[in-house]
């Protein structure tokens, strides 16, 4: 008999819990036998006290066995995914999983929603008509069969202890905090069946890991536990100091990554001559050369990235996304023109104001300022607006003149911006002179 | 308005909290802003990283407004209570409510039940048929005016955020925190009306504080934060390194009580010819001589004393027992003669099995197997016999020989006393030679 108040002690008390008692515990989450405020206790221990490796593996495997796990065994090809640990502008799933497929690999993708100033791939996806994210599990194999990859959101089946728990995290404090984060991903991860996982781990002041070392720490654990569980398991640490691309809301991104993923044939940039998101692209392709690597379809990195540029540039990336989009009951119209997706009414650029260089973004502010926009979460059952939104025409580094546009914004007619727009420029920071811009890749966890 | 999250990630990151967001916070508990799992995450977070003096006072503040608040200053004379922190066989406050009144305090105890291996004053006086600790607060207040103490639980409307919080502390392993029990013994104390206050707190193998470093800190904090509060505020720390007398279990600590309340025209002892309870006397005879001081009734502690041991010995404090039973409608006749308060039919004398000398009591597993035998509480709700327990015959320093009374135990019928004996024999250590005893009073904070 499991009692739960023993466990919560032994955690409190700075004790190793075995993998049984960690195995009730989660156990006892989906029973009843451990009530929510037990497991509020316990996560603020947890958060406190830490967790050991192998109480790290204990809790990730507890939690996948708390729900349903696909074998994707019957489906010919090497099943590689890639996760986020989440930003402002994360657009490259959007663009990396029919790349992949385009490659060869077979990319099954649960994602998540936005919450909080983190925006979320099936949200993105919704932007796009009749896109469905909630395929049956059969649906969801017969897609990523014929197409080579599928993206759905994470069913009530998969990992419920993981819903539960992260439920009572997001209003308890306990959100940021190494072992239960890899717990969550990993679990879920494992759930979908896959053989392989590359993940990108965000640093900076747009991410949950505000500095470099936490963030390896964090790669470091998601990659071990990750091996533990028998996943191959790579991480690349990347920079969230600043949105990735130029677009932060919903259509806009995903306009951003159509753009991309067309972007050899492109005549003109659906949204503004001068922008093209050089960052954006260059961390889908090293996070699809890792993928294709983990996934033997390379001897090396080169040869993947290789690979991938090939096959962004001729377009069978983008055809794999039209495939996708329609397999998954998507209008393919608003793909092949993609400013037929929901965009705002109020659209206002937003002009620099001070002289200099665009010295530091508060990234975390951006992503406030599209939830008041309506483009994003701040509890679980709100709904999003995917027609609002930023499109950025400065990033850090960029030399400032006053009266150039800084920013575009879509907004609801009756959004009054006068406040946004002094919130907005609160969140840049100008210097006199040009300041280092943090490198886009900052570390990576492959050994 | 206010926000859980930030009030608990605040205290998660040691931040000292102002006392409106603790007030905010403690509040949120009763209208519901603040949910149960949120509560018991900031409890643990409070448990690990502690309160200031500053917040604690706040807590208890915030926990005494939280209900009902009485006030006695209608009814004569100075209103002096004692709190103890509980243990094992601590039935002071039965000889000493009496006797402080006889004294001419008035004595106004709102007490708790036993949990835990700790016993509770509210289940012993219910071991006299027909006593009734559920007094309106008119009721209480004629019997207090009238007999000069009265006995009584707490009410649901005296600081109901401290019950909620206490239930959730007692299944999410955050008791033993010293600025929560500080706020929830003295926003209790607080709302019951008494100007002063002397506290017992326990320290050894049968407290809450298992060391003297940490019974000091919880002493201290109590009388600066009940000064603060405007009580008049003492603590004495005393020895519960063995059961406090002789008796262990409702009845057997009443008949003890009455034993004592009696002593000096006591023909026979009700228990056994050789038992008489010379730290329980000794113990209730210094608290009452605080309160004395306290309420300024003697110009100083030898006074207090003289004056309390007079009215035991003159049988004042016995005659004021009778008047307080009968006043809230207990049997006379059971007070009169103790024998007929409930007792077990299995009655078995343990005997000495092992020649020394008795070293070493582990005080909580005789509460544990008081609990066993039906005497006390795993939960709250758990009904309680009060017919059974433990009649120790040694206490710590004893000469033990083979084949002499141990301890008398009173057990139902069905009760297999093998196992039992087995556990409380586990219970006993014997040495060699005799050991130092420890003090009973082992420290005191009157300054």
């Amino acid at each position: 008999m499991i009692i739960p108040a023993r466990i919560i002690e032994k955690k409190r008390d700075k004790k190793e819990l075995t993998s049984e008692e960690i195995r009730d515990f989660v156990q006892g989450l989906s029973t009843g036998e451990v009530t929510d405020y037990q497991a509020t206790a316990w996560l603020m221990a947890v958060y406190l006290n830490g967790m050991s490796f192998k109480e790290t593996v204990a809790l990730t495997e507890a939690m996948l066995r708390s729900g349903e796990q696909y074998s994707l065994k019957h489906i010919p090809g090497v099943k590689v995914d890639k996760h986020s640990t989440g930003g402002v502008g994360d657009k490259v799933s959007l663009i990396l999983a029919p790349l992949a497929a385009a490659c060869g690999l077979k990319v099954p993708m649960m994602s998540g929603r936005g919450l909080g100033h983190s925006g979320g791939t099936l949200d993105k996806l919704e932007s796009i008509s009749g896109f469905n994210v909630k395929l049956s599990k059969s649906e969801f194999e017969s897609v990523l069969e014929r197409v080579g990859c599928a993206m759905i959101g994470q069913t009530d089946a998969i990992a419920p202890a993981d819903k539960k728990l992260y439920a009572l995290r997001d209003v308890t404090g306990t959100v940021e905090c190494i072992p239960l984060i890899v717990a969550s991903i990993l679990s879920k991860k494992l759930a979908e069946g896959c053989e392989g996982l590359v993940l990108d781990v965000k640093v900076g002041n747009g991410a949950f890991m505000k500095n470099k070392p936490q963030a390896k720490i964090l790669a470091r654990t998601l990659v071990l536990v990750g091996r533990q569980m028998g996943l191959k398991c790579r991480a690349l640490i990347s920079s969230m100091d600043q949105p990735l691309g130029y677009a932060v809301g919903n259509s806009l991104e995903m306009i951003e990554s159509i753009e991309i993923l067309k972007s050899e044939n492109l005549e003109k940039h659906y949204l503004g001559e001068d922008l093209f998101s050089c960052d954006l692209k260059e961390l889908t392709l090293q996070l699809c050369a890792q993928m294709l690597e983990i996934g033997k379809l390379v001897p090396n990195l080169n040869a993947g990235r290789k690979l991938a540029s090939e096959k962004l540039a001729d377009g069978s990336a983008y055809r794999k996304f039209l495939e996708l989009v329609e397999a998954q009951g998507g209008s393919r119209a608003q793909v092949e023109n993609p400013l037929k997706l929901p965009l705002a009414p109020q659209v206002v650029q937003w002009k620099v104001k001070r002289k200099g260089y665009l010295s530091k973004i508060h990234t975390d502010t951006i992503g406030q300022l599209l939830i008041e926009l309506g483009g994003g979460r701040r509890r679980a059952s709100d709904s999003v607006d995917p027609s609002v939104g930023f499109l950025l025409h400065k990033k850090l580094g960029a030399r400032l003149i006053p009266g150039d546009p800084l920013v575009t914004v879509y907004a609801s007619p009756q959004t009054d911006l006068k406040e946004m727009e002094k919130a907005f420029q609160s969140a840049l920071e100008v210097s006199a002179s040009r300041k280092p811009v943090p490198k886009l890749l900052v570390d990576a966890v492959t050994k």
